[in-house]
């Protein structure tokens, strides 16, 4: 009780090495304000964030560990800062060109995935963020997950998921705790989304989206419910979508004392949400929830997986191969995603971890 | 030619007088800014306007008139600002309450619509604005027109029309023209919009935003045609309207030498078009344009009813019934509304009008 906080420790997954995501560790982890909250160990190829790190002229020292607890060793050294890395994937890597669809940069960051979720489901680390990965070298690699999301989900044995966009409280949004955005449907096709929704899969994303809100600081949060259809359906005019599947969702949702608002309006909705009258929003489909998150905020969007037994976290934009290796990449994505993770593991690790956390993880 | 250009004089419909569009009028007419580039004529009650006027303690003189053209005569006069009115619909609708839906009100608001409308056909004013009317008063009042746009249309005798959503160019968005948002389906479910879309209405839209963009001042109108299916489907993987109806008018519109690009995912368009990458963007459906519009500035977009042969323009919002009559409703829509009517009103007029104006009605 009330010992020192020790800092979490996440694993970071190094993501396809043709793509931003080792300059964007290696930027952000040189922010001493990150490295005050959290220790990172990278589960990646040591030279390749050697090379990362030598666009920045070497302003992190990469340091090939043996275990993550070797990486907490390191942290608080002085001089230029040490970034731990885990060994992981084949040499071939390093000769993986910029900017391509590769399949062994798709099987190394495979590999990495499956190594992170290992050590988080192992209690080794506190938690997981990820690297963009190539979708496209991933299946060329043999391993066909639509994304990150799904691939964790059956690494971690988990049947209920969902994708979270976060952004956090700040200039973008005006909620004390941030707004965060869950998906019905997401990568599927519009013409489907009208019979793919139904009010079991609304009420588990309420549930999904009230105890990640909860995590991050929300004291009773307040979610409101996207409509399918313009002006809600207007009452039944266009569409009954409305009446049929969502309000009867709502209605559960409320009846387990969850603070659920809708079936709302999307547009006015997203407004709201922005102006903080709603921590979190459940949309119905991608678009609705991507267009307002895309305008509030590019770069800082953090992406959460909820229903896991781990935290894992990314930021919200793709390997970006067209910038990649150019130093050029915009960093706070990934800087976004490494704090809300440790605030969730500080969050998962409960009261001893910093004796001002009240809420248990619900 | 050279001759000093003659103010445009726009006639505004009152709208639903238990809703805020008179008082939306009076707080708009009250601004001399808005005084200096158009002349107005009200369309309505006389005592329901000086009503309102009431509201802001007299800050405009209601003085009703018997043509459009008397009411050019006022302008300028010293002292407190006259706007005149020219009378329309029963003197029942004095006694119409604030905010609530009145078959009365709903007749009233038909008849001014009717009215300005054959004014403008007539060339008695030069555009008409319009302040928002209640869909369900104008039914109850026997009048089924899903709203002014079609009533609008239907006036006009023309078939091909289009609702432009407006964002003048400032604050909210970067282009030099600012940014309309045209929609391929409107107030239809969710469901019926896959099948809905067709190359021969993505087409007819992408001209009727040319033309739009052309006389609110781009030069050459960049146009961003939104993808149906997120990530445009992902090369087939979900949905293939992108192929196989979306591309193909993309490129029948290019062929009339329009600048016209996509299909483009819609979540980063509508980003880039906030950013000025485009002067326009065709949306789908409903809330794809609506939920970037609502964030963007819920307050100044304007409605432009695209492919009448008269100018028209209106705020985007709605009657507010739980505001009016309050003084408290947000008077910057209505303006906004006024200045691009006048502003297209000019347009339309030719270069006689403004000796700096180069560019032909499309």
């Amino acid at each position: 009780m009330n010992s020192p906080a020790r800092k979490p420790l996440l694993a970071v997954t190094q993501g396809d090495v043709a793509g931003v995501g080792p300059e964007t560790i290696v930027h952000a982890w040189a922010d001493p304000e990150l490295r005050a909250v959290a220790d990172i160990v990278v589960v990646g190829h040591p030279e390749v964030m050697r090379g990362a790190a030598r666009l920045f002229g070497d302003c992190v020292r990469v340091i090939e560990v043996e275990s993550p607890e070797q990486a907490r060793e390191l942290s608080g050294e002085a001089g230029t800062p040490a970034l731990p890395c885990l060994p992981c994937g084949e040499d071939v890597i390093v000769d993986v060109p910029p900017g391509q669809i590769d399949p062994r940069a798709g099987a190394a960051a495979y590999a990495a995935v499956v190594r992170a979720a290992g050590l988080a489901l192992d209690g080794q680390v506190d938690g997981v963020t990820t690297a963009p990965l190539s979708k496209a070298a991933l299946w060329r690699a043999g391993h066909r997950y639509p994304g990150h999301t799904e691939l964790l989900a059956h690494l971690c044995g988990v049947d209920s998921f969902a994708m979270m966009l976060y952004l956090p409280p700040g200039d973008a949004v005006r909620g004390p705790a941030g707004l965060g955005v869950v998906h019905v449907t997401l990568h599927a096709a519009l013409r489907t989304v009208a019979d793919s929704i139904n009010t079991e899969a609304i009420v588990d994303k309420c549930r999904l989206a009230n105890r990640a809100m909860l995590n991050l600081g929300a004291a009773t949060p307040r979610i409101g419910v996207c409509a399918l259809n313009p002006h809600a359906g207007e009452e039944g005019l266009f569409g009954d979508e409305e009446q049929r599947i969502i309000a009867p969702a709502v209605a559960a949702a409320r009846s387990e004392g969850w603070n659920v608002s809708g079936p709302l309006p999307a547009d006015t909705l997203m407004a709201a949400g922005r102006d903080g009258t709603y921590d979190a929003i459940v949309a119905m489909y991608h678009d609705q929830g991507h267009i307002a998150l895309k305008l509030l905020s590019m770069h800082r969007a953090v992406n959460i997986t909820l229903g896991l037994p781990i935290v894992r976290t990314s930021a919200a934009h793709g390997t970006a191969f067209d910038l990649a290796w150019q130093g050029r990449a915009d960093w706070g994505g990934m800087a976004a995603a490494l704090r809300v993770a440790a605030q969730l593991a500080k969050r998962a690790a409960g009261p001893d971890h910093d004796e001002h956390d009240e809420l248990p993880l619900a």
